[in-house]
């Protein structure tokens, strides 16, 4: 059984924070991406510094306004190498055109876990332009076939991780099976839950369920090593309700479900903040109900939320949202780290082995014997 | 501009009755269908009744449950008549095996529309076999490929449409025109709202954005006559944020949206409760913080939103959900008077009228000028 998930009561914003391991994990920047950047970056990786000891940062950017910044923080002044580049990708540019961009903050910093100067790469800019680079720069790790994107989000039961937000918006079984065993390894790695539960996002009742590609994916998941901690179908309410830990869906119905369940949570604050500033009355409410609430709030906080990764690619890769503050860089900041000091690249090759070789040994079963239906025919 | 919608500090539980239109209305029913059916069916006529003072109805199912029930109706008495039928329905059967099942009280309440003697019908049963009973019994009406589902939801603007919800989990361009057509009409005529503005549900960046399907359905639909109205892509978010008034998407992506919503809003509903129940400060600040709060919870109610629609067949059809309660099936009820006396179908047959004729002028003209390509050639 998973370990009880953190309530509202008990829930607090270092909920995530890794145990730094033993060495020195290395996290590249990209200083320029996102709506406040550089300011909101540095500030946020001066956050994270504390939360990550023995962290190290190379920030790639404009040289002179990083090093204006950092100066200002005690605690990055000793950790953080800058790395001047002299392009920006802005936020309106075609992946295509960025690719030109060889000397961009953004791509310089996915090259420093290409070459092996950082494990892990985070940037607040460009979604679309961060993929493609990630991709192309880092490839694909052997065994998968698509990279997906993941975020954990808040569910009844605790926190719940989906996947894919949008790497890919079509998808075949196989990549369905592939993202369901880095989002159970994900869940491990960055919740801490023992034997995490998967589901496969589809619709209600018998006549609209889903297609060919669904059946399949469920089917083959069945007969994986993380069988039995498959849960089969669930649907849209099942993401909050906390049925399972995972949520595995093709990245047109993630990026829609992810933002809907947000759009949903971000119309309800609006209107409790009107109800509790309507009067006299409703404002006393409010400071009498302020631990609740304001536990209730952080707990929702889509900051404590920000970091959706790139799973499957030969390196960490982190995309904060580009309108994060500080405080929410700093959040994605944590999962680069919790995904490096835990060594996930290492152990999904390791989980990619053993689905593997238990497809293997199922082929080869086959082969030994006679099929199901030659063996029906000579025994009736 | 459409009417300022209304807010959760004016809505009342009664915003979407019709006026009653002169003649008399006649509704058939499923008296046999959800979890606490018939009592909670008939109770719900009871409350419709009052609010739809000329409407009769068609009831099928258990002559003897419902005749009891109809008793203890004042209203109900003489505006009922009772249609017994043998059959019932189950929740868990396929909807192949419910085509089978001629006396089934939905099966009967469906021949009933398709024989002139009801004007729609409704049911809280099972929605499969409702979908399929309705395609085969009543037919698309001409000039629709395919039906397709919609309901109403709360956003910060007001109340949006949302359709597909499930009744096609593949579309193509045509089909997603045919929805905004469907839907647009549907929000005149049940939400009041004079222009209703129109979204297609795509995903964020560019690397992202949808497939071809999407480009050319927003392609057709600028050409349209709806074309003014029509807002291009919108992202998940933009559902709740009221954004635009009808959101046209394919029955997969929009039945997980749908229940990722709701799922959503329940979680935050918990939670609060949660909030107001710890201790005697946070009982006292929901006391006074009572008027405002409870108008938000009315507002935001699943029983208001009661009632998905089937569009595009010959006649008018309401699933209510198997779990609703007499408040939220006399909702269901509510949304039918209003589709029944604002004659919906004749009038969605008008504008596909105007779409059919739009596209035989653009193909005329088409043909009458020389292609764009040639005239380039010839003054170039």
């Amino acid at each position: 059984m998973p370990s009880p998930p953190p309530t509202p009561e008990t829930a607090t914003a270092s909920d995530r924070t890794a145990t730094p391991a033993p060495g020195m994990p290395i996290l590249a920047v990209d200083a320029m991406g996102g709506d406040s950047a550089p300011g909101m970056v540095i500030a946020g990786l001066d956050i994270a510094a504390e939360r990550h000891p023995n962290a190290r940062f190379e920030v790639f950017g404009d040289a002179v306004q990083i090093d204006e910044l950092v100066r200002l923080s005690k605690r990055l002044r000793n950790r953080v190498s800058i790395r001047p580049t002299t392009e920006i990708i802005p936020n309106e540019l075609k992946p295509t055109a960025a690719l030109r961009l060889r000397d961009a903050s953004l791509r310089r910093a996915i090259d420093a876990v290409a070459n092996g100067e950082a494990a892990g790469v985070i940037s607040a800019g460009n979604t679309g332009a961060m993929l493609a680079l990630a991709k192309i720069v880092l490839k694909t790790m052997s065994g998968i076939d698509r990279p997906a994107m993941a975020a954990i989000g808040p569910s009844a039961r605790g926190d719940v991780v989906m996947l894919d937000l949008g790497a890919n918006v079509v998808c075949d079984a196989r990549n369905l099976v592939e993202f369901a065993v880095m989002g159970e390894l994900f869940a491990r790695t960055v919740l801490g839950l023992p034997h995490p539960t998967i589901g496969l996002l589809n619709v209600g009742s018998e006549e609209m369920k889903g297609d060919e590609t669904l059946r399949r994916a469920a089917e083959a998941l069945r007969e994986s090593p993380i069988g039995p901690q498959f849960r089969g179908f669930i649907e849209g309410h099942d993401i909050a309700g906390g049925t399972v830990d995972v949520v595995v869906t093709d990245g047109f119905t993630g990026n829609v479900a992810l933002k809907t369940g947000e759009g949903a949570l971000r119309l309800v604050g609006d209107l409790l903040r009107r109800v509790f500033s309507a009067n006299i009355a409703s404002r006393l409410a409010y400071l009498l109900a302020r631990p609740g609430l304001t536990r209730l709030r952080e707990w929702l906080d889509p900051r404590r939320y920000n970091g959706a990764v790139l799973l499957g690619l030969n390196g960490v890769v982190v995309k904060s949202h580009g309108g994060a503050d500080a405080e929410g860089f700093a959040h994605a900041v944590d999962v680069a780290m919790d995904m490096i000091v835990n060594r996930f690249n290492d152990r999904i090759r390791d989980d990619l082995g053993r689905h593997a070789d238990r497809e293997r040994l199922a082929s080869d079963a086959f082969r030994a014997t006679p099929p199901a239906s030659a063996t029906s025919v000579t025994t009736g």
